[in-house]
């Protein structure tokens, strides 16, 4: 009993791929999503920003139209390297997180209401 | 065989109630959603708005605070019906789609520049 081999039977093994949560990007498929904060006067100014990059750079993104909630720019090429072609990558895909002051005096309202009167509908 | 009268068996009858959609009120159990689109010098400056009630009454909703992107207001008592207790009823939740201006002058994005620099963050 003591000099029995166990036998070995042959099995597929299954490899369970468990994959962890990107601090700074989300995934959708190829594409990497990612969720940038900006005050109201840069949605509504213009701006440049930093965006970080998968290989940890970072590029600068200038934007000059309005970022209206919902506003999504497609960075192309920026996303994960696809599986089909070795040179193929997704987008990242940048989003707003548009943040509203949170009061305005009267004179800062009525001088909203001066310039945004008439251009917003 | 012609005058053999068909037999009956007891057997349950199962109705199936399709809920219709409302045109105007999304429905989340007792309470209801209501989805306003604003223009942004609103969300900013504070206004008054005629809300749509379930039984074709409007009722008027002021609004003094700063309406911010995923803001929501609850009108207690203007929801559904609830089956529990005949008096009682669920809420009204009211949301905002803020309606961003598509263009801004040099002019106007200096106000707003002077008006939101310091206040949004």
């Amino acid at each position: 009993m003591g000099n029995e081999v166990p036998r070995l039977y042959a099995a597929d093994v299954t490899f369970v791929i468990a994959e962890k949560q990107h601090p700074v990007f989300g995934r959708d498929g190829d594409d990497l999503e990612l969720t940038i904060e900006i005050p109201l006067v840069k949605a509504l100014t213009g701006c440049c920003l930093p965006i970080p990059l998968l290989g940890g750079e970072k590029m600068e993104l200038k934007i000059d139209e309005i970022i209206h909630p919902g506003y999504e720019k497609i960075i192309t090429g920026q996303g994960m390297p696809t599986t089909k072609e070795a040179a193929s990558r997704g987008n990242l895909k940048v989003r707003f997180l548009i943040n509203f002051p949170t009061e305005l005096t009267d004179e800062q309202r009525a001088t909203a209401v001066g310039i945004l009167g008439d251009s917003s509908s």
